[in-house]
């Protein structure tokens, strides 16, 4: 049995068998976009799902991602997508994730298991859990991989490849379920961490919630920066390039995000305010030693990750 | 002429003859690390500079830049380092650049040319044009390229190739001295573009100095989020990285900015708050529309520059 850690928080990789073989004949990806549309060719070109479905809101998507033989099959209703299948990935924005699962429950086999790839984990855990008949089960999942882009043409079976992807199994998941999840995730190339949903939702309005949101406030406040009426933005260099690339991010997600981790982000909003408020303090005073331990210890910290 | 723009903005390139041929014989480097240094590989690789001379406050910096070719001799005193020099290109931190032209000024000969590669340029371009001699010509210059290293390591020739390299003449500036300058960036590849110096110091603290400020802040307020003990940067993914790169400049570099560039940036700082403030307020509100619509706009403005 795989264990539920109890301390909720990262514990090393399951263990699943090194021999590939197909660990689902009929898979349904809801949301054929970059995440979506990237698990279904990781998990094809691994050979360890015979079958896969799409469906999603948009037909244009759908049409797109069988013909780039992303999905074999296209399903326009909830009872036809479901049909024979043992696992749904649900990859739609956070907002929408319980809405497709009220819409499948119904039509679920027995023994199904549905998971997620939503960057929000309790509330969308919760809700699900609930929304599921008692014969199937809900595995939350958040693969730390993805680009700026968006739409099945963006997506790749490489996405996850040595990419984390995290699980947030509860006291009452399904052990089967949780390590037939945590095997499909290896199968790409995943590294498999299991935390406590909402100690993930924590970690993530930090590390990734937070720097999306300031990015999407400071190319807004730039972009509007009136310079006596020259388009500042024309004199970006590679590093406001860098710097801002991840506002170039689906806005419906990042909405979706925002509305839907709203605590963790406030107190990452609120905790970055303060360390600006400080460094600006030191600006106003000409503060140069303040100034030099700030960008220092900055520096060390961002010098740990690369 | 040269003409210095009576609206003090944006001008086209200044035209320099296409014939490569020596344009300085003897230039000194004061400060050899990723500016200074790259400026002196690609001048030589140009062929438009004979001989090169560094000069810095570290002995090893100097010592290594002569090892790399960077410089064919070190000079341990200002005197030494001016003699016989038709110029002098300064790329020091900003607020140090005044102390090292006061420092040269005596020695130089007639007719040298000071430039520098300072960040900010109003405060930089009066203090320097009242300390050269007479029979010597400041020109002030930023050339909009760097990465987030520095050393004479971390210099290589192709750094300003297809970059711009903005230059703030004022009216007493020489043009003779200020044609030279553009020449030698455009042998090494920029694009010369002159602007009045105030005009450049906001331009530069709303697209360069206040993302490395809040990038700084990012991190330093990540860097310290207690989240039940776990360090988050340990989730960083590509996002989070490209995001928080710049902050691994500099810090010495980046205090003297802050401080020297102190009344743009505060003005920058204080908008970008109003933005983050106002997109805090549709995450409180749970607004979906608010949010929508900030983050479009973002996206909207942030595509246009790649």
């Amino acid at each position: 049995m795989l264990p539920v850690p109890e301390d909720s928080r990262f514990v090393s990789p399951v263990t699943v068998a090194d021999t590939v073989s197909i660990l689902v004949d009929r898979m349904v990806v809801v949301g054929v976009g970059l995440i979506g549309g990237s698990f279904a060719r990781a998990v094809r070109e691994a050979g360890v799902v015979k079958t896969i479905t799409g469906f999603d809101s948009s037909t244009e998507h759908l049409l797109r991602a069988q013909q780039l033989g992303i999905i074999d099959e296209i399903a326009t209703d909830p009872a036809t997508a479901v049909r024979n299948a043992q696992m749904v990935f649900v990859s739609v924005p956070v907002c929408s994730i319980s809405g497709v699962v009220k819409a499948i429950a119904p039509f679920l086999e027995p023994g199904c298991v549905v998971t997620d790839g939503g960057s929000v984990k309790a509330p969308i855990v919760e809700e699900c859990g609930q929304l599921l008949p008692e014969h199937c089960s809900f595995v939350g999942g958040h693969p730390i991989a993805g680009t700026e882009n968006s739409g099945p043409e963006s997506s790749f079976s490489a996405l996850f490849r040595g990419k984390r992807s995290v699980l947030t199994p509860t006291a009452g998941t399904n052990q089967e379920a949780l390590r037939l999840v945590a095997a499909l995730w290896e199968a790409v190339g995943a590294q498999v961490c299991i935390m406590e949903p909402h100690h993930h939702d924590r970690i993530f309005a930090e590390i990734s919630h937070l720097p999306h949101v300031v990015a999407y406030a400071l190319v807004h406040a730039v972009g509007h920066a009136d310079v006596e009426g020259e388009n500042v933005l024309s004199y970006s260099a590679g590093g406001f390039r860098d710097f801002t690339r991840i506002a170039s991010s689906d806005p419906r997600m990042w909405r979706d995000i925002a509305i839907m981790n709203r605590d963790a982000l406030l107190v990452s909003i609120d905790s970055f305010t303060s360390s600006l408020s400080d460094l600006r303090q030191y600006i106003v005073s000409g503060d140069g030693d303040g100034l030099s331990t700030f960008f220092t210890v900055a520096k060390e910290f961002r010098d740990t990750i690369e």
